[in-house]
């Protein structure tokens, strides 16, 4: 019997839940090599915290997240809090000899992501992980299976948008929208994620953002259950162009403000034989077209990733094309942690701290191309 | 502190799997009246069971399923075995005073489904379930809540196909393709549930079949793992047109050898004033039409069924768009269960035996046409 | 300088406004063998005719049909008027001399269809072509050649509808309601069209109507500009189910009566190698799915079907998905007539009077099965 | 009997083409003022020319273009020539008073297009008239009309892309390939038609490249039916991020080697009540949403703009979904031209000289943005 994985959580709203359901359904759908244990979770607020823990199934709980640096059976410390407080919390834990996972973007601004990309290096015998999860979606890993095999040869365009509708004015204030809890707002939230998609696809890295623009459409919003109206210092969209070291050109578009795309992550990869498409609103499907061996029936296809032996991650779920949801790819990425903490190898790889930290330097390269209407380099973006 | 309700299932493969985990996912997602106790799993193979007892958290096992009819703290059985087996198990767990949650369809022939609602009707302290999963599906919620409030107006057409492609001459022998295991074949397992939503959806019950049509293709399947090959007695296909007691018309069509849809479990239904259509391969959308305002503007809506507050079962999940999956339909049944159980009201109707059995006459109805090339009537199917 | 085909027209209805447009466009598109001269137009309605044969170009016009007759350089007779009149249309014209192009369905009923198809054979030296003008869209055409090639297989299922919803009671009295004039309703109207587009994808008859049932919803109709109203006596939509010589399982419906539906003429066949699909309502496309080298990526296929040297017809037109729309299928369908009438072999096969025959002995085995309420072989119907 | 519009035409390649279809058509569905009178056609090559002529029935035809200028007769003379010729045409029949319709885009150069506006604001008597015939795809009109009329509130964000796939290596050399010639590669001849729709539908202006990419991948092309090869010295794509005065932010993207997109012509726009989303590959089709009554339905209407009545243009074509292809949008100008020749108002705003002289600073702008690696504003752009 292989020796348990002690998980300790820190956060309880929605990405708390998210990673809750994570560990637990791990073992119920993935034989892995070690079973997980939800040992501790730790939030601030009490009240909510006691129901939270009882409800998941986790052993203990705490109302000090610094504590779980002490439990010397946690193995692995999962943070899901908001940006600010990941460095922080990151490097308390890997000073403590912990794994690591962090929720994404790696942080709220690039000098934390520095500092904890600096401590993952330093901390040896920690494994670091960034939650973003629509890497294990199995549509977008394969994706990244397709193209890095060369089924559509050398990518020429990359084309991301991340559109959510659910900012406008009558949504009320909260972390999300202040630069000081979030570091950005759509930017971070929504963008980190269609660039670390794009490299992990494409295993190229960008070279330079050639323009970007950034809006606050909203900038005061109401209290919840006070009066008055706060003001929101974080994007509501941000925009960009940019290139691939490979050559290819790439857009990316964040924004809580597109009426009618509820959570619209897409991304198409045009290469010189073919080309990949995705969008999670349909995300058991992937877009493929590639060279065909007859002219006459070429196109499109629309490929259900659900088929076991096939497609990443089918195996563990359900017949072909009885679809799985949001919450899967973090099980999936559950899985792979759990590999990853016994010595295997991933199914698709993994993004850690390094990996996480230059997404975060892209994204900060968009910022300043914003800020200064210039064109940037990413070498000029440490 | 309300009492739990201590579950025993019978079954451990596939719908075994997606019962424990409805039991198990009920209390992570939806704040029940009472919580769920998993007591004790039976089925034959102990190899098998033993595994699947400890990864599911099932407390119990046991070799015999009817040991659980003594067992005083199980208030529910739930059977997720083979059709043949549905009638026996069901009627020992009424006798016994049990609540019984039985899968679909409510058995392989009439005369057991017959048998079994007619016990039901006797047990009058028993409650009685059939697990077609697809009514809690929300987008087909949605649909029954639309219909029912006469958005689409009087009910015209209903056009239901259940297609998959799983059951070409590679695919082996197995109960699924034997008549005396599974009564019928794509019949029984597919258009079960789409008359039941048909039903469901439409709140109406079929007059008339008048026409059928039954075909098996692939007359002999090879024996896995062993030499030779085993005559396949069931249908691969049948497809028949209907009306219904309101007037309106429908098709429906069953099949396993529908190349390219793979769990293509759609219907359409439309009215005098507007239609509703649904496809489980994008399980989460709605397609809505009705009367406009604007006639510039009408079309089809497609609604992404996620929204909490506006949608069924949305509220127990995750942020709009963040779609959820196959095996969440059976969690939403489970919450439904907890709320019968506890003297509440479902969220939509559920089935029980004594409605199943309309269900299965109207199967009945189909074989019996397809059989002597004649129309019948309902009323002379017993 | 080949020598020109003079056509002429009868009616300048819908039809009328479609051939017309057809006989002018072909000269424009194709390189044909031989150039097309619009001779003479006739119609009843003198006031609306002369700016009708103006309008397109017409030489001359007359209001007596059967004067076309005695036209020797008139070489074609184009039927384009309602059902009831096509029958006396085409035989005096057939015993003219003239080759004869109808409208479809061939007649409004079986006896007259026959008539016609006797006709046809007694006069050897004319040709004879009804405007079943899907065949000619690129997908259609495309649809016929792959499946005849073999790329799907043994063909076992086909899924056919044609749903329209412009029927409803707001919609007033024309001949399309009337049976002495139209023959039937929807089922005339367009299961014919699919009935032919199944037959003429297949390469298969139909082998036996296992049951059908046809309805009139809207009884009775306003009258244009009168006071009063009138009975509605065709029917407003049929649907059955059939099997085809080769084994195949098939299901029609047509309707005008459902919401959001507005010429939703659609097909899928279903083999066993692959499947076919096919909508009307985007009508440059056909999804295809067939044996894959790679199961990776196997899924349905969006075939843009505007490729020259690869899609029928698509050389005549524009470049890849510079789209083509309705009226381009019967400028295609005259381009073959042209061929045809030079001795030359159209893209696709053209429908004779002898084909439409067999398409509407499928039409009258519909009726008799929902009449009588029983199944009905076509080796019955004569 | 109103006086007719006698046109000329200088081209007889893709575009000569399409606008002798127009010229022709615009009579048969449409009852304009004035009937069109096809006079003279000039090109080069009387090879070709004269049976060109004779196939669209131009009563007359030329190797010299000038010598329209001095043809009394006619009224309007339409330039489909490579975009380095439009200038000098258009200023030669502006000269001698003829009304101007020119291809897209208005000119090769900011300079030429910049004359070309300054010739037609003297040329007080004359009407200019420029080829962006998406606009007149009913789909688009109608986002023009919604958006116009308020029905998504404020314009937030614009989504542009017209992405093709036939400019891989294998292609020949061409005048498109050719900077001297064409002016540039995609940017001219498909942004120039998204950054013309995003003005149209939104009736806003750019007044920002934020920043900009061009890339021309094929360095080298074949020459066809020749030895050796041949510099391209124009882009193969460009992309750039805008804003425009209203506040909106916008990106669009030009390519011609996104392999499995041929004619992808996209347009979305995000407003505070609703949104647009077009493509031009499913044309007859808008998506809309806008506010809703009742959240449970609320969802992007699919609307098919082929409602006689309801949406631009439908009534001039067939019965409703009965669709329509890429020449009507040129057919439908062409109504509109006659009617303004008419002294009448076009159905929605024609683009003149002076309005595509704004698109042409806007592609300039964003050349500038990406040789020089930063920001422009409009107004620097003369």
């Amino acid at each position: 019997m292989p020796r348990p994985i002690h998980v300790a959580l820190i956060g309880q709203k929605f990405m708390g839940r998210a990673h809750s359901n994570a560990w637990h359904q791990v073992g119920h759908f993935f034989d892995g090599p070690r079973p997980v244990h939800l040992h501790t979770v730790a939030a601030r607020d009490q009240g909510e915290l006691i129901p939270f823990a009882k409800r998941w199934g986790w052993d203990h709980c705490s109302d000090d997240w610094r504590s779980l640096a002490s439990i010397d059976e946690v193995e692995l410390v999962d943070v899901g809090t908001p940006n600010h407080l990941h460095a922080e919390q990151a490097l308390t834990m890997l000073a403590a000899g912990k794994h690591v996972a962090c929720e994404k973007p790696l942080a709220g601004t690039l000098a934390d992501a520095r500092q904890m990309r600096d401590a993952a290096r330093k901390a040896k015998s920690s494994k670091t992980f960034v939650w973003f999860n629509y890497r294990r979606c199995p549509a977008v890993a394969l994706a990244h299976q397709l193209v890095r095999a060369g089924k559509i040869g050398s990518v020429l365009h990359i084309r991301a948008q991340y559109l959510q509708d659910w900012g406008g004015p009558s949504t009320p204030m909260s972390w999300r929208f202040k630069k000081s809890l979030a570091g950005s707002g759509a930017h971070g939230d929504l963008n980190a994620h269609i660039v670390d998609m794009a490299r992990f696809i494409t295993g190229d890295e960008v070279h330079e953002v050639h323009g970007a623009v950034a809006r606050t459409f909203v900038k005061e919003r109401t209290l919840e259950g006070k009066r008055g109206k706060s003001r929101s210092d974080v994007d509501d969209c941000v925009l960009f162009v940019a290139s691939f070291k490979g050559g290819a050109t790439a857009s990316f578009e964040a924004t809580r403000l597109a009426c009618g795309n509820q959570n619209r992550n897409t991304i198409e990869i045009n290469g010189t034989k073919g080309s990949v498409r995705f969008d999670f609103e349909d995300m058991n499907v992937l877009h493929f077209i590639g060279p065909s061996d007859d002219p006459r029936t070429n196109g499109w296809q629309r490929i259900m990733c659900t088929s076991a032996g096939n497609h990443p991650y089918a195996d563990a779920w359900w017949p072909d094309a009885h679809v799985i949801g949001y919450e899967h790819c973090f099980t999936n990425m559950a899985a792979d942690i759990v590999k990853v903490l016994s010595r295997r190898k991933p199914l698709v790889p993994l993004p850690d701290f390094e990996d996480a930290y230059q997404t975060q330097r892209v994204l900060e390269a968009a910022l300043v191309s914003a800020r200064e209407r210039t064109a940037i380099r990413l070498s000029e973006v440490k």
